[in-house]
């Protein structure tokens, strides 16, 4: 399009033009000290408050839209096909509209959305089956596929496009977009298709203001760290160029069901209790006990009834009890000892399996991994997993068979690095329950439980206060029923103590093993240029002991020989 | 409350005792892939949201707490004496209840607030006057007040205590909390009371666990800030320790009126285009544009119109317009020249009074101050302020009226300092439409425009990618009619390139005049050196001068203090 010249150079007369416009809303000025302030307040919609802020959520560029989107259409995806015992099967897309614009377009195999649900789970923010719920699955706040949605329509106007089948019924395509002042689904249509042979499954189209980017932080890179750390899942990935990469499933192995916990009692604060105490359909203070919370049996209930005091009794009635009472039974939980919240609710990786998508999606030189223990965090429990990928080939040594040491080469083929270089920070792969998190490394505990941990230990150099400088990868991954982010957006762990000691922990146990590995790379370094040295003079020993003996050429070349030989077999590690 | 050692160690018969219990919500777990796994999905309160995300409004972590509670009740007492015109005059007490629990209690002479709205404002998350408009004010979300009741609740049981009068009403006691499944407030009484004297105002009491601290990080540095902020209030404050600072105002006159403003052409976008072409009262186009945003005439509106073409004519009625003409419209807005927004809607400091503001509650040798002009990002205007307030008093040298150059002697009252050491990086005070922001100051665009500025060029050390190394404070306010924070607990700015280029343009200008008081500065230290040195020297020559000229102890004595004056006049700068 273009424009006139001179229109680019005026607009002067315009301000004038408004000046004498009725100043609408500057009447509320003039009320003076008596006027109410409040009386031109009212309800904000959550969907207009994200939409206002939406770098909450993650969508402050257009770099990281496509990113943010099919993050959540992908988690959706794995979420639902875990639920329901399927292994998944994923294809993301995307494609280039016009010169601004991308559609992005997500399909699974899942157990596909009931009709009445897709408006709900689509086109509204803050609903969802997760959030009342403690347990370990990717989504937990009913926000993130619908605030991609509303993206979508802000930037480009156009609605989502969902098609979904659920088995034996029939394949429905619903267009809707989200009405934000009202935080509503506002369906433009709604039809039964025919979706070929496909027996259930969900589709997702957004098409957004966007730009597409390789790199560190870009979608594949995304992809590729979701292969790592979902072996069980097979993904395929169109880019806007055409190019298809399929990342196959490691394991035809579902990870393990995970169960749904009821909170633990050392996590629930004071308003909660009391809250709870209102609404439980217990008729006993132990009933109320042993039904809403973990590892609370009559026994347990019956000490902390008896702790609390103030005539308490395991019979009294919850729904009486006042708010004082309710405080002698909030300090009597709290000093009471009650078993750890139970961990079967908690699925990682696994050593073997991460140990297996390491070694297959990043090229190094050493692999170790790590799983600690669950652990537990107000009242969550959580567990923590970390993988380490050191050295870059063609950056170390190895003794070939023959005691040979040589320097490797490096592969012409390695391409977009997942190890960092010699002189770089190590690279760290954060995860929460199986999802990456490419955004705001330094706000997340992950980050700083690796700054908090003394590298030099393990024969790495770190500046204080800092990441470890080495050619290295480091996966970190937590597991939980309630992960805590920092924001809507999820991009960064909150740094509870118990969180940190747990990662600091699993770092330090795979850095031991790093530390054995680097003292033999660097004592194979050593001797690998103490050899070269005397290999060097080898040839010019040959020909003296040729001059003082006598020998023959081929004498002498047989001597050489003999002597290579001897010192490579001088010293074995 | 003591609890007896044998119940600490058991409850190992409780975990079987649970084994026992149907597994209640289990069920969904076998319904296998045909289920529909959202069928347990339901809606999620915004107030249940931010109770489990607690983090996220700032409330992480009890040494958090009071100062997150202060500053939304200050913030929000400012905001209404200002908007009804009232020199503000703020009473902070806090006081402790129990060991782990404390009572924050904030008064104003604001206008006070009406019966009805007492329980939306202080018992609803999303609920305000400001966030619907365009002006600046230091409350935009309609959050922050009610989450400080809530985490009150949550952790102590107990409800907030509200207080208001409206000049020529009854006083109004109301004792209410937040009902977080629904967001309403619950009103646990209302009554009207005698205030003594008060002819208006609002007085807000929470009670809530927390912990109290002195420092950088505290309600005390906070309210320091304000005061230099915000030098037309009146603040007192009344610690746990019943000490009582009060900061008095430092001018009579209140701050500009601010006016709201109607968005900029250039900052909509197009979903919101459309929204607002379907939802405008007006009836045609350029009418529509017109009556929207601002800077927009008759003239500037038909040369939109023409540009967008789609047969689209300046009487189109705006809710007939489809998604294709609204995109072509969209585009014609953003190609057309638009003057910028008005920028009477943002009331700087004003470096007058920042500097005295600075001089008033800040101990050091040298100030200087720097307001922008006003800018714009996404189409809101808003203003960069920088003050400089440089050097300790006992680090700096001067020149006495005798010409004397004398190393400072540092006073012994200096105490809980805003200035660095010498060997410290910088320190930043942030200020958003005048309230200070205390925590995550490295993810602020604040933080980041000082580490992207050259320090070196004026003569302060500056490691790679860091703070500069000096005894210095940087005072940063921003002022705008919608300030981008990363979070809802409003702690950083987002860095939006606009903001971060005016932030940086403002260090610049104060940093040169920065510049040039360090080299004289410098220059000093070297010539009181070098007196200092040559000083040491005169009497030994009054004593060899004595010897060869035969003066007497009184001629000598002259000598030298003849010799010691010209010294000192020698030089001048």
């Amino acid at each position: 399009m273009t424009v006139p010249k001179t229109t680019l150079f005026e607009a002067d007369d315009e301000a004038e033009v408004e000046a004498k416009k009725p100043a609408r809303k500057k009447a509320s000025k003039s009320r003076g000290a008596s006027a109410d302030p409040a009386s031109k307040a009212r309800d904000i919609s959550v969907a207009e408050f994200f939409e206002k802020n939406r770098h909450m959520l993650g969508f402050d560029s257009p770099a990281k839209a496509l990113l943010m989107a099919v993050k959540e259409a992908v988690d959706n995806s794995l979420d639902a096909c875990e639920e329901a015992g399927i292994l998944p099967e994923i294809l993301v897309e995307i494609s280039q509209v016009t010169e601004k614009t991308y559609r992005m377009a997500v399909e699974d195999n899942g157990p596909g959305i009931g009709d009445t649900q897709i408006g709900k789970i689509f086109g509204q923010l803050l609903y969802g089956s997760k959030f009342h719920k403690l347990s370990q699955s990717r989504g937990q706040q009913g926000i993130g596929i619908s605030a991609a949605g509303m993206y979508g329509k802000l930037t480009t106007g156009k609605p989502v496009v969902i098609r979904s089948k659920v088995k034996r019924r029939k394949a429905v395509e619903a267009v809707l977009s989200i009405d934000t002042s009202k935080n509503k689904a506002e369906i433009h249509s709604r039809e039964e298709i025919d979706w070929g042979t496909k027996t259930c499954g969900t589709r997702i189209e957004i098409e957004m203001e966007a730009t597409y980017k390789k790199g560190l932080r870009s979608v594949d890179m995304y992809l590729k760290q979701t292969a790592i750390a979902n072996p069980h899942l097979t993904l395929t990935w169109v880019d806007p160029a055409g190019e298809r990469v399929v990342y196959e499933a490691n394991t035809k192995e579902k990870p393990n069901q995970t169960v749904e916990i009821k909170p633990h009692p050392h996590g629930v604060e004071l308003g909660r209790l009391i809250t709870m105490l209102k609404e439980t359909s217990a008729r006993s203070i132990s009933g109320f006990l042993q039904e809403e919370f973990c590892r609370v049996g009559p026994t347990v209930a019956k000490k902390i009834v008896d702790a609390a005091g103030k005539g308490l009794t395991t019979k009294s009635y919850p729904s009486r009890i006042a708010r004082e009472e309710a405080a002698a039974l909030y300090d009597a939980i709290n000093s009471t000892r009650i078993s750890s919240p139970p961990t079967d609710c908690i699925a990682p990786i696994g050593e073997e399996l991460l140990l297996l998508g390491l070694k297959k999606e990043i090229e190094a030189d050493f692999y170790t991994t790590s799983t600690r223990p669950a652990a537990v965090y107000r009242g969550n429990p959580f567990q923590v997993e970390v993988g380490i990928a050191f050295g870059k080939p063609g950056q170390g040594y190895e003794m070939e068979d023959t005691g040979r040491i040589k320097k490797k080469s490096r592969s012409e083929q390695v391409v977009a690095d997942l190890v960092a270089d010699a002189d770089e920070p190590a690279r760290i792969l954060r995860f929460a329950n199986r999802v990456p998190l490419l955004y705001q490394q330094s706000a997340c505990a992950i980050a700083k439980a690796v700054v908090g941990t003394n590298w030099r230990s393990y024969g790495i150099s770190q500046p204080k206060g800092s990441l470890p400088i080495a050619p290295m990868a480091l996966i970190v991954h937590i597991a939980s029923v309630w992960v805590p982010f920092t924001s809507e957006s999820k991009e960064a762990i909150a740094s509870y103590p118990e969180i940190l000691t747990e990662i600091k922990r699993a770092l330090q146990e795979c850095g031991r093993k790093l530390g054995i590995h680097i003292r033999k790379g660097k004592r194979l370094q050593r001797e690998y240029q103490k050899r070269e040295y005397i290999e060097t003079y080898i040839p010019h020993i040959g020909i003296a002991l040729q001059e003082i003996l006598g020998l023959s050429n081929t004498e002498k070349d047989e001597t050489v020989e003999i002597l290579e030989g001897t010192l490579h077999r001088s010293r074995k590690f």
